[in-house]
């Protein structure tokens, strides 16, 4: 009896987790989304100044989505050529403070600051930093955070 | 008594994920995949030629995997200069036809419409539109979709 | 009374999810993550010099990441243009050799294959094959594996 019933909990269990699976998009189009909390990594790692203001844009859509606004937490995770954004010496600190007063946390590349020889005084001081920024985006992911890189 | 059946219960549910997470490469690849249903959604935010090309051709080999055919969900999200693909005065009429043939959702940002201020009369008229691409490409993947971006 | 531990059990469950995907940020930088094992597919679709050897020593830096040392399972799938990595009359043998040697998975685009008309003998004997580059990188997160497309 005991067994009927576990069993049938690990059914119900399965079966919601197919039910979500083949949902239709048209209906989600449609629907609330009911999770309560959204979570994405964003990567960013070019120079390129159009796509690192198409980047901070891109952050700013998802907050605005009507369906995240004030469900959505944001990462940026920046390595490589990307660095420029966190520059005091670059034109992006009105975006990223705008950013950030959003909620949006700075992650910066620790291996990034070693080979290219950057000193943290270079960058913004309210940047965070993490020992690699491909192992943070892949951390994050595993954690079950989207991941964008625009 | 009913306890331990519980944490047997449990003790069973979590085995079977982390066999799961350490199955090994080549078995996997020789094996069938037991999953009835893949999903995926495609980012094209490019209008270079090459590039949606290729975007449009990837989603067809995914189709045909035989590993994924029959059991794959594609929805292509288009945002930013990615648009082209979807205009009605550039020549990926056939190619975004057949994809929609084959049930691939054809997913259109709304903030690149007013951005752009383009008309939805510009493009094919069997686009759906979402709030915004990157709001769209984030839900999917918290929702267990995977995400390309070729 | 069994259905009461049942449900009591099921909540458990949700609320140990519940909490993961709260975490603060801050807290999870300075913490030791807990997972017993990660798994990341790269992305490579590129000829370009510059990107081949960034993804190559982005893929070194994660498995190097103090918090994914010893624990990180990696995949290189390489499709399209991409295919240059493994080429025995390019520059690259060292570096993928290196990569081998540390575990990473070698794995080849088929499709790729035939339409660019390349034989298994131009590239490294040692690489895998796969029917779709895309199919696999959709396969591995639809696994739970982490993406990145350096």
């Amino acid at each position: 009896m005991k067994t009927i019933l576990l069993l049938t909990v690990s059914f119900l269990m399965t079966a919601a987790i197919t039910v979500n699976a083949q949902k239709k998009p048209a209906e989600f189009h449609g629907a609330t989304p009911t999770k309560a909390h959204y979570q994405v990594v964003y990567q960013l790692n070019t120079d390129d100044d159009g796509k690192i203001k198409g980047t901070l844009r891109n952050i700013q859509n998802a907050l605005d989505d009507p369906r995240l606004k004030g469900k959505l937490e944001v990462e940026l995770v920046v390595h490589g050529a990307g660095v420029a954004v966190y520059r005091t010496d670059k034109p992006y600190e009105e975006l990223v403070k705008g950013l950030q007063s959003r909620g949006v946390i700075l992650a910066m590349c620790e291996n990034t600051m070693r080979e290219r020889k950057i000193d943290k005084k270079e960058l913004f001081p309210f940047v965070s930093y993490v020992p690699s920024g491909n192992g943070e985006l892949i951390l994050r992911q595993q954690e079950g955070w989207a991941i964008m890189h625009p």
